[in-house]
């Protein structure tokens, strides 16, 4: 390794090394020459269509592999994509947002250059890096070499410890600026702050007391466990104590599903209900909450604070009234380490409604002449499902079906629970996807999406055809925006969408027909043709593209969606 | 009319009075309810696919009709949005934002609800809001009845006045608060504040006494001249005096082209530069100056301090050293109306070289089997163009080489100038294309744009199908961001965009096929098959959407954009 480095190569070389394979992102003016460093650093370069979908991308390839990269230019690039910065926050997806910068000569100067708002005054280039504070974990300008490395430490130490969005600017004179190689040898330390063990030990042999002495506890696992990187410690509580087992709609996937003590979401309305019985409980194990109206049912799932053990990233709370400042994945390895299973008590048994396993199969078969409907298709689709598909559901009906899913084990499932910006989905499946390609592992990638929302970020589909991904689309046709529909303006205008050809879509957006990429296409309206369709071993297993229409009623829903948006509307036109 | 309307129903109405008559913009559920206020007020409602094109078609409708608007919800609809509004603001597009935002009850307790960080602070609230603050020209928060008429008042002032965007937040408890209805009988007042006419008199006798003086005069007519409602003046001015005009290019269209004394964009690289011709005048008229590196061709047309008599909106300032305080449209009307043209002397005649008509009637026939090529594609288009078209070239090759038109009388160019974000000009054409048909007059909506930019924004043509719009587009294929090639990159992976299948566009954007809405679309790769396009009646004059893909080099570009690019990177490189 030479003794000193280009700026931008140091920064993506950092990237590889904290194990980012692809970076995201639109060129510009302003980061162009900075791009060159991408591909001689090992990354994979993916040119999006544009650079909010850049930013989703990022987030789902995030998701997937653990952190992602995306950059944009300087104001019109960045600003597109604020959106998806301020999702991968409010949801915890560690994704590096690289912005290139004008010059630190025009910057001082205040030049007029386009892409600022041209008064001539130097504070136009602070206006969007302010833009950014209160949803990134770290803000980095990279205008001083003495420094630039460590903020490039800094930066992605503090993306992948909190989980969160970072920002960095990198003017585009400081792109070959030289700096010092020798951090690079040292790879970069990513262990959380050190703790300390005793306290940690105490909180353990504790909240096990109370394990033991409880007659019905519940475990409520919810997004922050996987957030935190607390997933194995989880299960193996849930594995070893039996205890009833439940997820929010953002922590669902994180438990495996095929424990025969899981129940599925809890909050889950219908037949399903069980919420008198968690209300009983005089125990709650609570991982990792990450409370939105949307993750709670309308705040009516959040387990009563005086049984409750709340176990959040850096501390943990015993019923309201104790706390411990000690790190969540700390305490539940120290608790399952010492669990004692001899002395779990016999728990009172789970109230005698079926778990969402036995609901799968006791399912009868659906009338192949039959329409496709809500209630019972989410609940169906299960059995498509194999260890190691990542499936995505977009927000809507699809989001809210994909809570009935039974998933094999090892299989993830991703949703928004909280951002629920519509049109996120399609480009991070692009970006998942490509994480599961980088990852070698086995499984699909399988996405669920609205009309409505596909039209959003439509053009990213091209994306997915360019870097001839295997990806299987279930496009769920209800005409408009339903969600929307349930809320209010039932038959209104605005929730109508344009009638696209959906399958249209792969030859417009570029598919080709050289026999290099497999692009199948399917439009479905009964049980009987979506049954086919799912046996059909090369829509199952093939490679390439297999895009289907699935077609819905426009007034149809998942019935949690249809309580959860009446419930909603009332509270939102409630005067203060 | 009722003593009280709904608060919706007043701000609604408000816009109709001040001359919207669209609303575009995203449903979203903290603007649903509000939405059902348009249609009774008068307003068409204009559904987008996404938030950030709803932006961009506002600003076009916008710059067209002289004020636009558009909604989205609290969030994520707002955020996707935020770089159409940076692009208003910057290039002084008057649009109305109204923001729909959760329940004043839930902003007062902080309620962790979607589309908010979930931080559970009430400071979360406020984020969004105040992510605006320096790139609008007003923001109100409805969240008092008793000032919420004056808010909204003052508002749409501001927006008109300032022609630039405002930032109207609604809060879902507040769309059915009844307010009294009396203000609304009263037109809003859009008329400029007072000045001091003695004063506008002697800055025009001063200004008129530097013209008679003036041996070498030359008028330079930017962008400010419309955004200030001073264009008629600027014409007069060019006419009566017949001092040689030029725009630039972000005032292209402004001036009337057929005036003998016009002489196009002023910084034209090539046989029509005559820079040294304007840095020998002893007189500058500099009317409405909007600075940029783009619009100045890299700062080097900003005429001289000494000689310059600078137009702003709300001052004149002659040579640097002296300053009056008063409206550019005021002063410029005393000039024009005091102005005696048996005092004008015999200026020194325009240098010695073609005026662009000049250029345009000696433009030899091209070969018909000849390759389309950007050196003379600009100028052999004026031919197409007709009294009462809006002719809008998107950022890149066609903006640049739109500079070349030679524009019949009444026709409007729309470019971007200051922003530049590439992806703009195809919803800001659906816009612009219905608020032209609005104001029912004659006359085109013809819009030329790469490749690249489709991409960003592609799924706005479901929009122009959806409304029937009339429209031409030109789609530039030139195989990638061809202007990031020009600056760096030329042959670089990240510089390629996905090959599509455009002109596939219209029907899986759900054109119909009942006949209606005409769509006709071509392919054109050399002189001849343009011509007999161009030629074609039905075409020229016909309903619905044309789309032509018209078929270039990847590397050819028009001479300025090399120029400018070659000149601009090296700019970028230098260390401070």
């Amino acid at each position: 390794m030479n003794d000193q480095v280009h700026l931008a190569d140091y920064l993506f070389r950092r990237l590889h090394q904290v194990g980012v394979r692809a970076v995201h992102g639109v060129p510009g003016d302003y980061n162009l020459t900075a791009l060159d460093y991408i591909v001689p650093a090992g990354l994979e370069w993916v040119g999006n269509c544009n650079e909010l979908n850049a930013g989703y991308a990022a987030d789902g390839y995030a998701r997937v592999n653990g952190i992602g990269a995306f950059t944009t230019t300087f104001g019109v690039g960045e600003l597109s994509a604020i959106n998806a910065v301020g999702g991968a926050y409010a949801e915890m997806s560690p994704v590096v947002h690289i912005v290139g910068t004008p010059s630190r000569a025009f910057q001082a100067q205040g030049r007029r250059i386009h892409h600022t708002l041209c008064t001539g005054d130097p504070s136009d280039y602070n206006i969007y890096a302010d833009m950014t504070t209160k949803i990134t974990a770290a803000r980095e300008n990279l205008v001083d070499e003495a420094t630039a490395t460590d903020q490039i430490d800094s930066a992605l130490r503090e993306c992948v410890l909190q989980s969160r969005p970072v920002y960095i600017q990198l003017p585009t004179d400081m792109v070959t600026t030289l700096i010092p190689s020798s951090t690079l040898a040292t790879p970069l330390n990513l262990s959380p702050p050190t703790h300390d063990q005793a306290i940690s030990k105490i909180a353990a042999d504790q909240i096990l007391q109370k394990i033991y002495a409880s007659k019905q506890p519940f475990l409520l696992v919810d997004a922050g466990a996987s957030r935190y990187k607390a997933v194995d410690e989880a299960n193996e509580l849930a594995r070893r104590t039996g205890i009833v087992t439940c997820t929010t709609p953002f922590g669902k996937s994180i438990i495996n599903e095929t424990l025969d003590n899981f129940h599925g979401v809890y909050g889950t309305t219908g037949k399903r209900n069980f919420s008198s019985w968690v209300q009983s409980c005089d125990l709650v194990l609570y991982i990792g909450p990450r409370v939105s109206n949307i993750n709670t049912y309308g705040f009516t799932t959040i387990p009563r604070t005086e049984v409750s053990i709340t176990f959040e990233k850096d501390s943990v709370s015993v019923y309201g009234s104790q706390n411990y400042n000690v790190p969540i994945k700390a305490v539940l390895r120290d608790i399952v380490d010492h669990l004692d299973i001899a002395r779990l008590p016999k728990y009172t048994p789970y109230p005698d409604i079926p778990s969402p396993r036995q609901d799968l199969a006791a399912l009868a078969p659906a009338n192949p002449a039959g329409a496709l409907s809500h209630d019972t298709f989410w609940t169906r689709m299960s059995h498509f499902f194999r260890p190691g598909d990542i499936v995505m559901t977009e927000t809507g009906t699809s989001s809210t079906g994909g809570r009935e899913f039974v998933l094999p084990e090892n299989t993830r499932l991703i949703n928004s629970s909280l951002w629920l910006s519509i049109g996120f989905m399609l480009p991070a499946a692009q970006g998942a996807c490509l994480a599961q390609r980088h990852s070698q592992t086995e499984g699909r990638t399988i996405l669920f999406e609205g009309d409505g929302s596909f039209q959003v970020t439509a053009q990213e589909l091209s994306t997915i055809i360019r870097k001839r991904l295997d990806i299987i689309i279930f496009l769920m046709n209800n005409n408009g925006y339903t969600i929307e529909r349930l809320i209010h303006g039932r038959d209104a205008e605005y929730n109508e969408v344009a009638p696209w050809r959906y399958l249209e879509s792969p030859s417009c957006y570029g598919a080709p027909t050289d026999g290099s990429y497999k692009v199948q296409t399917a439009k479905v309206e009964t049980w009987g043709e979506l049954h086919a369709l799912l046996a059909d071993e090369n829509f199952q297993t093939g490679r390439g593209l297999r895009m289907v229409e699935v077609m819905l009623d426009t007034y149809d829903a998942p019935e949690a969606l249809k309580t959860l948006t009446s419930r909603n509307i009332k509270a939102y036109q409630q005067k203060s």
